[in-house]
C-alpha cells in the first residue's frame, strides 16, 4: 500500500479506551459522568427532534456561543465549537503546524496530541513532568519550528494541574499559540479563562463530555481571542456540529446548577475513591479532575486492571514509555466505587 | 498575524449556503430534503436519548454499517462512516495528500474540494468539463504529486453525471484513488458501487443529508476496500459520529421503503422544475440529482437570485470564474417549486 502518505502509513493509530456495546460493567475506565445530563438536555434535544433534522445546522452554533458568552464572561465570538474537543484539537493543529513542524507537549499526558501531529507530518516533543508535576522552564524554551504548544491542565493521566500564574508565565515567554486543555477543568479549583483575555496567543479548549455527562453527544468548544476563531473557522468543517448536539449542549452549558450539585458530588466521590485507594495502600496522585492515578508498592497495574475486568469492572491501564504505568480509575457513582474498592481489597 | 500556516492564513476559507435561521423561506438553496426523514429515525433518536448520553458512542458506528452493509452488499468492514460526508473528503484529503502534492477535480464543481487541498497546503488542479458535461481522457492523466481525484458523480452544480462504465475507465488509467462523490446518488439512475470490488483505488462517498433528509443530522459514509478504511481510520477523530446520529442514521437506511418513495416524489418534481423552467425560456440542464442548473438568455442570474431573495424564495447563485454564473435550485415540493415557477414568470 504506497498509496496512503507516508506519515499515514507509518503511524499506528490512537486507540481511545475500550467502549463495550454489549454486556453490563462498571466503566470507571474514560472518564465519562456516571449521572445522567441536566433533564434541560433531553427537552431541547426532544423539541429539535420535532422542528426536524432536513435543514443543515447553524454552521457556528450561534444558540450555543450566546449561550456560553453569557456563562463563561467573553463575547460570543471568542468562541468556536467543535464535535467534541477532538475536534477542536484536530482544527488547531491542522491550523497551526505544517509538515515537518514542531508540535509540544507534556509527558505523560493525553496520547492523543502525538497522534494529531503524526497525522499532519509534523514532528512532537515531549516534555517530562517533574517528579512534583510540575513543569521545567524549559517548556517555555525556543525550539526550531516550533508552532504549537498543548497543555492538558488538569493533566491526564495525573489529575494534576499548573496553577494558573505558572501557565500565565510559561504562555508568555513562548512565541508560539499555547492551548490549555480544559476537559476537565469544571472538576478543578482553577481555570485558566482570564489568560485568553490577556495574552493572544493562549487558547483554552472545553469539553461537554465529561462535567455535562455529555460523552455521547459530541460537543466541545474552544475560548480564544476573535482574530484566531476566524482562521480557526477555515479549517472546520462547515456543519461540524449537528442539531441535536447543538439544542442539547446549549440546553447543557444554561444549567449551571445542575453542573454545580454534579461537580459536588463528583469532588466528593473522589475524595472517597482517593482515600479508599491510600487505605489499600496504594500511592494516590492528589486529583483535579474526574478521574484518579494510581499505583501499588506491591501489585503490577496491569495485572489489577485485568482482575478487575475480568469482575466485570473496567478502569483504564496506561503504559508510558520509559515513564512508567498505573492504573487511571474515573470517578463513579459511590456505589460503583465502594464496589472497585471492595474488589480491590481482596486483591492486594 | 503570523501564528498560522501561511496555507490557511492565505486562504478566504469555505462559505456554505445561506442559513437563515430566522424568518421564513422557501429554501431552495443547498439541496436539503422538503420532505421530513423516515419516522423510524425520530423513534430510533428518541430511543437512544432514552438509554442516556453519559457514554462515549461506538468509534465506527458498527450499528450503521452492518445496516447499511446489507443494503448496500458489501462487508461491514469496507465501510467508514463521518460526521456528515464533508468529514469523510477531509479524512480522504488529509490521508492521502500532503503538503505540495496534488489533488485533481473536475470544474466546476463541489467548491469545497479546492478548500481541503488549500487547508493542506496542498496544489489542485481543475479540469473542465467539456460542453456535454463529460471529461476527456486528460482528466486520468499522470501529473507530477497527483496523489488524490475528486469526481462528483452526479456533480454539483450541474446535475450531470458521468456514465459508470467512463468512471471505471478513468479510475484504470489512474494511478492514484479516486474519491466518486455519490451525495446525489440516490437520485440517479446509476452509480459506482460496484467499481470498489474491481479496482482496490476507487472510493464512493456517500450523504445521508439529501436523499434521507438528515442533513441536521451530520452523518456520510464511505464505501472503499478494507485495506484503505483501515489507513483511514487512523485519520478519523476517536468518536467522530455521536449516538443520537448512529441511531438515526441506522434507522433511516433501515427504511429503503421511505428512501424508494421519497426518490420518487423528488424525480417527479424534478421533472416538474425542469419543464417549467423550460417553459419560462430557461436553458436548463438535465438532472440526476435533486437541484436543477438554469440560466436564462435574457436575464442575469444573479439579479433573479436577488429577486427572488426579496420574496422569500432562496436558490443559490453560483459564480465560477472563467466559466460563468447560474441558478442552482434544489428541488422541493412541488407547491415550493410551483411558487418559485410563479415568481420567476413575473421576472423573465
Amino acid at each position: 500500500m504506497t498509496l496512503f502518505r507516508t506519515a499515514i502509513e507509518q503511524m499506528a493509530g490512537y486507540v481511545p479506551g475500550e467502549q463495550p456495546q454489549a454486556g453490563k460493567f462498571i466503566k470507571l475506565n474514560t472518564n465519562e459522568n456516571p449521572y445522567p445530563p441536566s433533564p434541560a438536555v433531553n427537552l431541547a434535544i426532544q423539541r429539535a427532534l420535532e422542528a426536524g433534522l432536513m435543514r443543515y445546522p447553524d454552521p457556528t452554533a450561534s444558540s450555543f456561543r450566546l449561550r456560553a458568552a453569557d456563562v463563561l464572561g467573553v463575547p460570543p465570538d471568542w468562541i468556536l465549537c467543535g464535535n467534541g474537543s477532538d475536534d477542536i484539537l484536530t482544527i488547531v493543529t491542522r491550523a497551526f503546524v505544517g509538515e515537518g513542524e514542531l508540535l509540544r507537549l507534556p509527558y505523560p499526558s493525553y496520547v492523543l496530541y502525538r497522534e494529531l501531529a503524526r497525522i499532519q507530518g509534523a514532528r512532537f516533543e515531549e516534555h517530562r513532568f517533574e517528579a512534583d508535576w510540575s513543569l521545567a522552564d524549559s517548556f517555555a524554551a525556543p525550539a526550531d519550528g516550533l508552532r504549537l504548544v498543548f497543555l492538558p491542565n488538569p493533566n491526564s493521566p495525573s489529575g494534576t494541574m499548573l496553577p494558573t500564574a505558572r501557565v500565565a508565565e510559561l504562555a508568555e515567554r513562548l512565541s508560539c499559540p499555547l492551548l490549555v486543555d480544559e476537559a476537565y477543568a469544571d472538576f478543578s479549583d482553577t481555570h485558566c479563562l482570564e489568560l485568553v483575555r490577556h495574552n493572544p496567543r493562549v487558547m483554552v479548549s472545553r469539553s461537554l463530555s465529561k462535567s455535562y455527562a455529555l460523552a455521547g453527544l459530541r460537543f466541545g468548544f474552544l475560548v480564544a481571542q476573535p482574530e484566531l476563531i476566524q482562521q480557526l473557522l477555515k479549517v472546520k468543517d462547515s456543519y461540524n456540529c449537528d442539531s441535536l448536539s447543538i439544542a442539547g449542549a446549549t440546553a447543557a452549558i444554561d444549567d449551571q446548577a445542575w453542573l454545580a450539585e454534579n461537580r459536588r458530588r463528583i469532588i466528593a466521590s473522589r475524595q472517597r475513591l482517593s482515600e479508599g485507594l491510600a487505605g489499600l495502600g496504594f500511592q494516590v496522585v492528589p486529583s483535579q479532575a474526574n478521574f484518579v492515578w494510581c499505583r501499588h508498592p506491591d501489585r503490577a497495574p496491569r495485572t489489577l486492571y485485568e482482575q478487575l475486568k475480568a469482575e466485570r469492572v473496567l478502569v483504564r491501564y496506561m503504559d508510558y514509555p520509559n515513564w512508567g504505568d498505573g492504573l487511571r480509575i474515573s470517578v463513579g457513582t459511590d456505589d460503583q466505587i465502594d464496589a472497585c474498592l471492595t474488589l480491590l481489597r481482596s486483591l492486594v
